[in-house]
């Protein structure tokens, strides 16, 4: 009789070791996320998409200005998530012009919230190494953008890359005044940007909306969530992509939304009518666009829905 | 000076052997797909989402039974999809119970289509060997559930794993008067099941449904699509998935125009009313869903939408 398979010599190993356990799995539970990395092509440029993890913020009546905190919760609970506290997802684009590694925003750097932080196991996992980083283009000076220059002992994550900031967004976080000016939880932000900057300031590269950062790689200034905030245009022979950044936040808030302002724009009206603009173009021309806080892959297309607009994420391919 | 950069080398590098050539991206695109592979717990069962690939189905007047062409490209449009051809993904699930890990069917085994065929390189960037896998389930004898059972030459690929089949589904295959009355396309498939199961047959689980097979997974008889299909009711603790297998292909077409029966549906009538009767269960409880044909990863909620329903992907979430 050789009729013993590989279950019952599993089975009899563990009896022997412990008399009563029961059979487990020979594959045990992973417990952890698979990589969560995804790449697609605009027209030549490759673009990977590197998924940061999430942060939660807690919800309360100062969240959205003027909206009604029941109209938010059951914005959440339409998509399905959890009411209490807003799971904020990242997701950090990098594109590779085939003569260029572009990171577009650089992630949290593990130092906003233990949920996040997974950008450099991702970026291993898809294979690049941070010193092949050419240049890195920030869209404005939010900790969860910047932070991951650097690690959190100051050193630097991509040390051959030049470093491109808006001016805009350089002149009003690097002003003492603004700073003083700034209520409480601002002044945290403000702090953020001298402790990233300070010992780099004279090797930034500091850039206006409009600029070529590489060929087919546009900066476009659109500003209210910050005073510099910048999206990005890729373009490639007949194919385009949106770099949304933080005009619009979570889609199924503030695409769903669009009037809807958060705490986090620094100047709401000027927010609101960026993203009307941004998200009215998008669904017009049914341009592929991308968001920094949209859920991973963080890409697909936008459609007008109601007095809003709807995201509809890609369709996850085998090809790039 | 010592400020010679890398990139600055690396140009120098180029011109020193060709004399002319721009200076290169450090890491060449990737040119191919991440890893696509997603974790998430259903209670104390780890379920991982494992991509196959995508086959795309020319789209002609046959295609849906009773349905206007021009009607059914609007929808594909809808939701961007290109208009010429249906893409129809392929996800399988592999739910590791902790004591078995059990693989609810198998994917195309590479023998659909050029595009679709990475579930085998996607289950080892799982970590998973295939002889670890214990159970097979399979929902129903189409091609793409089945040939993954077996290599191109013939060969088991999960060698130490029991197989089970709905026991409807072994009658339907089986039976040759079926194979004879059976239309030409049709009888493709009915040679396909001879050629995967003829010399294993002796070795098949068939099951009924309704039964249990591993704790926390149900099989349901969901008849339509094929006379023996199958869905799964994963169940642990106060949480469940439902698998809805094929009673909903893509749901940009067939959730929200659950009426329309696609030529694949044997029984048109009978599909739709299991079709009507899953999605009204589950958007009216609210249950997480996963569908083989619904885009990865494939997971996620139902809820109504006019005279049909709409699928609101899960968000991608950091931890398992």
């Amino acid at each position: 009789m050789t009729d013993v398979t590989r279950r019952k010599l599993f089975a009899g190993a563990s009896l022997a070791v412990t008399g009563a356990l029961p059979a487990q799995a020979a594959a045990p539970p992973a417990g952890r996320q698979a990589p969560s990395v995804y790449r697609y092509k605009v027209g030549d440029l490759e673009v990977t998409a590197l998924y940061d993890g999430v942060w939660y913020r807690p919800i309360d009546e100062k969240f959205i200005r003027h909206a009604d905190c029941a109209e938010v919760q059951k914005a959440m609970s339409d998509a399905f998530m959890p009411q209490e506290r807003l799971a904020t997802p990242f997701t950090t684009i990098l594109v590779n012009t085939g003569k260029k590694l572009i990171l577009l925003d650089t992630g949290t750097g593990g130092q906003i919230a233990a949920t996040a932080g997974s950008f450099g196991e991702n970026l291993a996992a898809a294979g690049i190494d941070p010193k092949a980083v050419d240049t890195i283009v920030i869209s404005h000076f939010h900790p969860d953008h910047i932070n991951g220059i650097k690690s959190k002992d100051n050193a630097l994550i991509f040390p051959n890359a030049e470093i491109m900031v808006p001016q805009a967004e350089w002149a009003f976080w690097t002003d003492d005044a603004n700073m003083r000016a700034a209520p409480e939880g601002l002044k945290i932000a403000f702090h953020n940007v001298r402790r990233i900057f300070a010992d780099i300031a004279k090797d930034l590269t500091r850039y206006e909306g409009g600029r070529e950062v590489a060929p087919g790689v546009e900066t476009v200034a659109a500003g209210g969530h910050t005073p510099g905030h910048t999206v990005f245009a890729l373009q490639s022979g007949k194919e385009a992509l949106m770099v949304l950044s933080d005009t619009t936040q979570h889609p199924a808030l503030f695409a769903r939304h669009p009037d809807w302002q958060p705490q986090f724009d620094i100047d709401g009206p000027a927010a609101v009518a960026t993203r009307r603009k941004l998200l009215d173009r998008a669904s017009a021309d049914r341009m592929l666009v991308t968001g920094y806080h949209f859920p991973f892959p963080a890409c697909g297309h936008i459609v007008r829905h109601g007095n809003g607009y709807e995201h509809v994420p890609l369709l996850w391919n085998i090809a790039v």
